[in-house]
């Protein structure tokens, strides 16, 4: 098979932030299984909108507890599902009483006579509910299994585990950048605090390697035989993370965290932190601590942060977050990437791309596109500095 | 003649909702009288700015007490004339203070000398009050008699007279086409308060016809042998219905609206409502009534309907449009309705549309369009339930 | 050389409304001296973000006390250097670390080793502090040198000086077009107040006359032997007016004046009061007259000003650009001029086109511009009543 020109550069970085359905990565994307919302948001009998890679859709929750995924408008006259009510396991109308099951399978049109449902048929995805978070699988043909390279992290008997769910208002390839960018804790995690710092922190910048694995990208950053950091990082929008916990004699915090495109301006930052239990007195403390800070969205601060320039209070669950939001939103909702200039320390990013240029040349040309895998043998995380702290 | 080629079916759908100046539907409806305000919104003296289908107007009342419509924007400098000031039944641009009667005709551009003003002449239209409204013909030509198909019902003597005005945000062929959809009422119009009656509901599908009248279209719509309804919709968009009173006991109202294109995107909700007097207590708390909830407008309360799904208290003043608006806006304020799916119970929507297919044919073709007059004999209009009835 | 062809009326008349930095009249703003902020909104050690003429840079002072103006971002993945920090008198981005130099050139770019900062250069403007103003050099090639055709006005021993920046949501010409016509004052400065006045004032349009100069535009407004009014309007944006005092024995107040694109529909109003020192208790009254009323912008109050038609207190800082206010944005922000119709009263608007039409022929043919320079025998401004008191 005759391999199709590749576009030029402008037009292969502008694809990187393109995910709507008729796109190469929007087609790339939808091949996984994708969170789409927090499990606590949707209560049994409810219906709520949603967005994903620019695809309008309504998620509700069946009496029976179960969540579906379906188109967002009635095929009839286009009017939004979500204003309509839940019977049962299917959701109605509020326009005409069209009745569609999870599959999207319309299963009555009252004024239309017997018949004629069974000929209507809207957009239902499968959902798979896991660790407090929804994922949908919006693809075509059969959903693969689901699976997580690190999953055996948040199945362990007595975690305390808190889903969280964001919309920043940027692109999400420029979150996903941030993942494989090490250079940046240096600098962006200092922001709030520069004074003291300031002149010393440029002599702590880590050697960098970047290596493709079977489940997407091990970074390996090295600050001192003593301070070395892995993470790997899963295809297409996985991080998977360990962080510092909420004091120093606190238990590590695994973090699992998707960048999943509402639309191309829009990012779901979407995950799950785990947490092992550590007796009452400190489980309850930890509950406390997200309770209190848990909720914080640094897009909710946006003035605050850029204009007015002051931070919030929490170091994990507030300023980390808040300093990456200031340096992913402070390049723009869609960056013109054709006006940077890359580094040798962008090697992480470089090589990110490829892979992605890789595989929606793939899907593109009809070829097979490579099998993601769950690591066999991931590394230990390291326990390292509160400073160093990465940002999800 | 030759006929003109029918476009194909998107240009055709999408013609409906266009209503500028030059689209073919604009030129359409500027040949009848379009109520545009309120007569209490504009005070002997003041004036304001109005958009009517596109286009940007100047509204003002003289110091005589009557109501002039002419342009926006001063010839001048463009500035818009609603800043200036009324002076006896004219009005003066505050920038320059050229100065304009009602018709249009600059009388005065006081720093160009004498004779200057006489060749200078922007947009005025004629105007009509009645009932509360401001009606105005913004055709070409000479304006055709002020007429209404049931006049009578808003003329009697002794009637306790409402005029309400909303902006919707949304096309106004949706809401037109609503008017022409019996279904809906037995869905949108139990959404606030379904739990009970969700599966009782279906079973109250009305039999559904439509024909065309000399005035627009009649709806008779057959619930059972003592639940008929008949609808007559005047040609353009002039719904007429009688709706429940605020008790049982009270008298039924008779409701004239207008859905009327601010833009493309939004619209004008104005008619009247006409109550037959009957008693000084009553008729007190019918004024009381109509002073506590009449001016609930739907579009201010968007995300309560649509993300909290809470619903107002009023049934027939507040609930029953915050329905229709659910149901009107769910659809998105231009439809893509190449996108639909109608059945057979959207016979009123089709013959609709293919009467304004017609006419806008015959605009574009140079032929005469029909020529609409009231109904010789317009049938009674039958109470019925509470349940039933309609939205306007 | 050939003359390039003169573009149509339309064309031409938008050309003037465009300043982005490839159009001719960006090019030709781009020659002088602008002021874009005031000295006291930006302290020792600070950074802002600032647009002008559609360019977005960045404003920092440094540790010394200096003023610098930069590029709006890092060269390397795009990020706005305002959330960066200034360290002495350079500023460093936060993302990673990259530092610039007040000339643009990268001093620093920590993660990519020794040598890799010198080929980095980002765009860096001369700056130069004036009366509270920063004044930028955006242009190509050396910057001339700095001057005011009225300088001394301002440079006199013991003035009261306050600098003050607004930004109106409208096109820049149509605030330039408005210092060079005299005949609005007769009617837009009575706007707030017109009762009584309304039918004297046409009476009182003057006698005007416009001719080009070394520096720009004199007008001379003749009401009455007793009452001329001269006003010398510096090319390309400047005005030099004086107006009354706080009271009738209060010294004159110097105004200068320029109307600077931030973008083609925003424009910053940035100028300087410069008012003679009369004696302690005169001097704190005129303190706290501006500390009371002088932050008023009519743009935080545009729908009391345009629907409410309320209007501010102070005639001099608060009703008169109120006024000017609604007669300039009252035309909307970028006006189509090809609708309006110019009268003989508009000989200075007429004069003003050509001239600048002219400007931008000689750059668009690379042939050179006028050198305008500051007048030799600038005539004495005159004291006029306060109702004629021109808006700035």
């Amino acid at each position: 098979m005759q391999r199709s020109q590749p576009s030029p550069m402008t037009e292969r970085l502008r694809a990187l932030a393109a995910t709507g359905p008729d796109s190469d990565m929007g087609r790339l994307l939808r091949m996984f299984w994708q969170p789409v919302a927090v499990s606590h948001s949707i209560k049994p009998g409810n219906a709520k909108p949603l967005r994903v890679m620019g695809e309008d859709l309504t998620l509700y929750r069946g009496e029976s507890g179960r969540a579906y995924l379906v188109a967002g408008r009635c095929a009839h006259r286009r009017t939004v599902l979500h204003t309509g009510w839940v019977q049962g396991d299917e959701i109605r109308c509020m326009y005409h009483g069209w009745k569609y099951a999870g599959t999207g399978q319309c299963t009555e049109a009252p004024a239309e006579g017997a018949g004629s449902a069974g000929r209507i048929k809207i957009a239902g995805y499968p959902v798979h509910e896991y660790c407090g978070l929804i994922f949908a699988y919006l693809g075509s043909g059969v959903a693969p299994a689901f699976d997580l390279p690190r999953k055996e992290a948040f199945e362990k008997a007595g975690l305390i585990v808190f889903s969280r769910l964001q919309i920043w208002p940027c692109n999400w390839f420029q979150m996903i950048e941030n993942s494989l960018d090490a250079v940046h804790v240096s600098f962006v995690h200092l922001a709030g605090k520069v004074g003291p710092f300031g002149e010393a922190v440029t002599a702590a910048i880590p050697k960098l390697d970047y290596v493709e694995t079977d489940a997407g990208i091990r970074q390996v950053a090295t600050r001192s035989s003593t301070n070395v950091r892995i993470s790997d990082w899963a295809f297409p929008n996985n991080n998977h993370i360990v962080t510092p916990g909420r004091t120093k004699t606190s238990p590590w915090i695994h973090r699992g965290v998707w960048n999943v495109p509402v639309d191309d301006a829009h990012t779901y930052k979407i995950g799950v932190y785990a947490i092992p239990s550590s007796g009452p007195e400190e489980d309850r403390a930890t509950v406390e601590h997200f309770e209190k800070y848990g909720d914080y969205n640094p897009a909710d601060h946006h003035d605050e942060l850029f204009l007015d320039k002051t931070w919030p209070e929490d170091p994990s669950l507030q300023l980390t977050p808040a300093q990456d939001y200031v340096a992913m939103m402070g390049q723009g909702d869609i960056v013109d990437r054709s006006q940077e200039r890359l580094g040798k320390s962008d090697a992480g990013i470089i090589l990110l791309r490829k892979i992605f240029w890789r595989e929606m040349e793939a899907i593109r040309d009809g070829r097979p596109t490579k099998q993601w895998a769950r690591l066999e043998h991931a590394e230990d995380l390291p326990i390292q500095s509160k400073l160093s702290a990465a940002s999800i």
